[in-house]
């Protein structure tokens, strides 16, 4: 298996307001230090760089962050930065990316990566990614990484695992028999004891063709699409093709346009920790210890509360239920068992035309 | 009792860190926009100009704070901002106002009032303070404003008044019997509950000469002090004689040194609004309704919240129990309950040579 044939490419489009004010619209929770204190993203580039180079690393995200993006990330080649004209969900994203690859090596395996996730423990992932680009070259289909369970979550995405078909890289290799959604606790509960389900991690590998094909079985208008986005590349450059065709590409997830649709899905089943960082209290978990810090803060009997400081000193006394987040321009506020309301604020704060603090 | 010998001292001198983050070393208390969006400073000089005037009008503050000062107070002349090279208490501060008034106007009544204290009636106040001179110029002695109590305060120091000797401008003249130091809970609801007992408010009015004889009589080392400042000053300038002689006068309280030991202290009874402005919760008493909200402030279902910024946004949500004080330096967040424990964290902060935040 030379490593010439192997890509990573790394999403980080993503925007979002959970982690307000810290994220912001030109500062996505991606380019936050929540991986002690550097960047998801950087960490996320540092996890595949020995496994796949610093050339056949991309970064594909959005042009409000792009600037940013590439700032973050001083070791990889600007032109491995892509930017999509307007966000199109995760199937375009990955779509882009595989017709771009077929033309120069159409047997290459692409893994793919959230730019947003927390995986302490690189070795282990590096592991089970080599196992999961090695499944995907030897039965030609579609791979996703599954994550043992150590908690009813009710916030992520879960798989059940079909008969097990194999072993790669000393992991089991299973055939999904399905997907389920974000479920309610009962169902939840339910699973982590039935002990075949696991979560939905949102990594996969697959050669450049299994995705190409899939696509063209499941999402032929998104597959019409990037052919004449191709085409138009090839005529009049790629920045007058994307912005052209990308925005009348499908809106739609990579999980429910293809992986949820596809006859076969294989998975391999890890079990080190991970965390796509929803909120606050992701963050917590994953720290193994009530509460968190970062940045610059003062806690005096506060030991549960989550503080995160981009700037101004948190000195917090007396409040260990709480999540304090300080920037120079904006500080929430509210208890941990609130905390989801901050997009209601946010909602608040756009209605009230407050872009400044957007 | 013509105006041309009315004088208002203002003690601009204080400083303190119960309003940190807000309060800083060269930003105390007075300087706070805590009456209204303005200063309570300037709040306290707009009270006392129309009495006396802008001549007269003399305010006494410390080097680390004088230009600020001066430029919160645009319309006074500069040289009526007086400046102490070191604090040396109120005492010093009253006595060298009134050594310096004996060379221009020894029959001069000086009005005496702290700049940080918060009293929205200033039409009461002017009323009182007016009285209070009459009162002063009549009897020859020393005067003060006694605040009818609304609540059994523990923060405050009482007097108690013996018998009414007369009235003085629709308020009733009364001999001060006793002093009482902040007194225990039980003992303050009794005080409250016999009618007999005011607040003791640090708003006094004498003449110079009355002023005068009871620091040569109770503070005799303060008199010698000030008379070798004064003969330095007249020889040398009074900046060097300052510098020379104020640091050696000794440092007590006008209350303790003087108001207590006097055989005879007359006090108005005044029924108006009144705060030392204390703390957050003195603040919040005196609006009359639960919560503060001083600044850029969103606030959902946090009612009851103190909440002050002087900078970023403060965003509050489901937290009506807390205070929240917000600067571009720094974010204190404590249950209203325990605000006092502010204290201790500025002296962890000064232990841990938080200089930049202090």
């Amino acid at each position: 298996m030379p490593s010439s044939e192997l890509y990573a490419v790394i999403m980080a489009g993503g925007s979002g307001t959970r982690f307000w004010p810290l994220s912001r619209h030109r500062r996505p929770k991606q380019l936050l230090p929540l991986a002690g204190g550097r960047s998801l993203l950087a960490a996320t580039v540092d996890r595949v760089l020995p496994l796949v180079g610093v050339g056949r690393t991309l970064v594909v995200t959005g042009e409000a962050v792009a600037d940013a993006v590439r700032a973050e990330l001083p070791s990889l080649p600007p032109e491995n930065v892509l930017v999509e004209p307007v966000g199109r969900d995760t199937a375009a994203c990955v779509g882009w990316m595989a017709w771009r690859l077929a033309e120069r090596d159409p047997d290459a395996v692409m893994l793919v990566l959230p730019a947003d996730h927390a995986i302490p423990d690189a070795d282990a992932l590096a592991r089970a990614l080599m196992a999961a680009a090695e499944t995907a070259r030897l039965r030609g289909g579609l791979v996703t990484l599954g994550v043992r369970p150590t908690r009813p979550e009710t916030g992520y995405g879960y798989l059940e695992m079909g008969g097990r078909v194999g072993e790669a890289g000393g992991l089991a290799v299973h055939r999904v028999s399905r997907f389920v959604e974000k479920p309610p606790r009962e169902r939840a509960e339910a699973m982590v004891e039935a002990g075949t389900f696991l979560w939905n991690a949102g990594m996969f590998a697959w050669t450049v063709g299994a995705i190409q094909g899939a696509i063209r079985s499941h999402l032929p208008e998104l597959a019409a699409g990037l052919d004449r986005l191709r085409a138009a590349s090839a005529e009049s450059g790629e920045d007058t093709a994307l912005r052209r065709y990308y925005p009348s590409l499908p809106g739609i997830s990579i999980d429910f346009g293809v992986m949820e649709r596809a006859p076969v899905v294989w998975v391999l089943a890890v079990d080190f920790a991970w965390s796509d960082v929803g909120s606050w209290r992701g963050m917590e978990e994953l720290s193994g210890h009530g509460g968190v810090r970062i940045g610059d803060v003062l806690s005096v009997d506060s030991q549960g509360a989550i503080l995160v400081s981009d700037g101004p000193l948190i000195a917090a006394v007396g409040v260990p239920d709480v999540v304090v987040v300080a920037t120079p321009e904006a500080v929430l506020v509210v208890p941990k068992e609130q905390a989801q309301r901050v997009k209601e604020l946010v909602e608040s704060l756009r209605a009230a035309g407050r872009t400044d603090v957007l």
